[in-house]
């Protein structure tokens, strides 16, 4: 069932280690097929050299497994609450990649500073309220969903417009139409979130940096280059 | 026609991957032919996995298209506008390379802070001002080369001097004789950004470091060297 | 005697090198077998290419060498005291891997700031007290051990639930039920180290970003993305 | 002539590349023979996958070429003056390694902060003054080794016990032995520098950092650990 998607996510999966947004087994991936109306997602724990196409869960929309030797991922509930808000979508990726994760534990938007940052996300890409306490006792990976559908809701972000979100103190989410593109936000994600790091610590330094001795860069710059030239390393 | 050339710009665009200066199709190269006075460029939007030789487009210096099966970058009117006003230049290169863009999104030019900046760069890599409303709105990709061009010409730098330039909010343009030059000097520009970002952060910091413990700082080099080594990991 | 547990060992040292947290021969690791109540530990200053599982060195916990034709780690008596106090853990790894050793160098704790550090260690990885002139000019690497076992025994922290430790001007010690998980307990700490050095400096930016300009991040999300799209790079 | 200490001048060579110091052509390694007298170091300019043993150039201690085709590094004079002043050392190293030149081009020392650092430097890494102007236009390259060798001096530092200087706003030089230690020390100077950075920028930050949600840390431990564990990703 489903022989196509499953290996979409599988790929995906995989995609995410070579990418270096995954160490071990630290990130998921998920399909939604608008056919069947059923949800595609990595199982639980086992190690993605080992992950075989036929190993991905089938359930629907209200988690039943309807396929599947292995127990889905235990982040599958968050999966879901996602797409029944945003029915637009039909993939999510969860990681814990490092400078999108930094931004959500500094509880943080990452704001657009650049055109790289605005040809993918329309806007800041929103780090989403604490979950209460009864959130976290409770059902805690449905109300994590939740908390992202929330924020897009209260603050008017089209999930359209902007393909990720950060959880607080925990780390990104990132969905797509399909697994590839899904897989593809989260890379470009990580990539602004880096570059809006760097780009706020230079902001915070003024412009008195020391220029370099002016008579080292000529001596440089000229015994490489122009008539007198004698430079080679 | 021009094949060599196609070849040239071809290589160029893979290397641009292979130095991690590029993420996807986030970049592209052109060459200037001095003797048809034709550019080639790489097509827009096909993945660099399957570009060939013969997929890059042939265009003459006003935009239209000679020869070629696909459309060219859509930063094609950039690299115009600079082969126009820098007439000794032979290739373009544009990225969205970390560091040089970490700069751009600040709005700041890459001081020269060292030799190793010296060596290719005879001054501040210059970064532009923002583009107005109507530049933005207007054409887009031509202002984006005009402004480079007119930071340039009103800060009296040559383009031969300092083979690159950082449009605001945006990201780096380098040039050169050849496309290899052109990247070579893409490569270059990112590893200079980098060492300044740096630089300007060490220099924010007074020389009040904490020094470690001497008892350790002998104990850890004398059981190492000298006479009373004993240490092996 | 005890092939499999050499096996492991040798095994763990080179996953050390290959996750990037040991650079030359910077590291070491040590199981412990309850069975025979004895110590595998790699030997002495060997390089890692040339390490085979015969190398390793068997010892008592008191630190007789039972079997090998090398001289085990000179970190040896650390790893034994570890073993003393920490009676339920099966093996431990020494490295210097930057960023546990960046925390170490600036004598803080690595604080629990998001989900990635929760999922591993219950709370902060503590940084030990220096230790004094006389525990570094006696017997330092057993002091080691020590004051790593003093710094659990007076903060009151179960070395079940933080299998990790900072020692102070040093680096880190990880444990856990075997090689493997000694491992991937290193792994996670550096990369929790990682994320909190940044999250730390990232609390330190007020919210005051210079957010782009509106009328670019139009110009290219637009020029992307919807009816009027027409970008390719 | 001198084919085994050419041969490990070319792999000294390589190895900067293989160990991420050095990128296209920017750095050099030679040899100094002892019984001989006469100096091995690289061309001038030729690319690494290009190096031969037999393109090494020997030179005596004057710089007067005794056997090469091609001319010697541009650094040469550099070399010669360190070999002169520091008797005892058997090889040169110069990168442009990025830590390392940071602390360069701040114009600051690299402070022993840790056990790293104390392991192979007996102490700070000094930073040179500036060259004067006149020292610049003259014989530069020669005047680079003599402010090394004159900051050993006037400091008090033993080339044995610090086997690496910082030239000013320049890069690193590193020695040893022979070539194979003297580009250990280049690449454990490069990491105690990348480490020392941190540390000082991890001293700035005071103790104030915001610990995560206590009710998050719990429930992200606890569904991972012990009897209630439920998590697998």
């Amino acid at each position: 069932m489903l022989e196509a998607v499953r290996q979409q996510v599988l790929e995906a999966n995989l995609e995410l280690v070579r990418r270096g947004l995954v160490i071990y087994t630290w990130g998921n991936v998920s399909a939604y097929d608008k056919d069947s109306g059923y949800v595609v997602i990595k199982p639980s724990g086992i190690e993605y050299e080992q992950l075989r196409a036929e190993d991905m869960v089938v359930l629907d929309l209200e988690g039943h497994v309807i396929e599947g030797h292995y127990k889905p991922s235990s982040d599958t509930p968050t999966h879901l609450v996602l797409y029944q808000h945003f029915p637009e979508i039909g993939a999510v990726v969860h990681t814990h990649s490092t400078w999108a994760a930094i931004f959500a534990q500094a509880g943080r938007d990452i704001p657009a500073l650049g055109t790289t940052h605005a040809d993918y996300f329309y806007g800041s890409v929103p780090c989403t309220r604490e979950l209460t306490a009864d959130e976290i006792r409770g059902e805690y990976e449905k109300n994590t969903g939740a908390v992202i559908a929330e924020t897009f809701a209260s603050r008017g972000i089209s999930s359209c417009d902007v393909p990720a979100a950060l959880v607080r103190e925990h780390g990104p989410f990132t969905w797509g139409r399909d697994p590839q593109e899904a897989v593809y936000h989260a890379v470009v994600l990580e990539q602004v979130a880096k570059m809006a790091y760097h780009t706020m610590t230079l902001q915070q330094i003024g412009a008195e940096e020391k220029p370099m001795q002016l008579e080292l860069l000529d001596k440089h710059y000229l015994r490489k280059h122009g008539a007198n030239a004698y430079y080679g390393q």
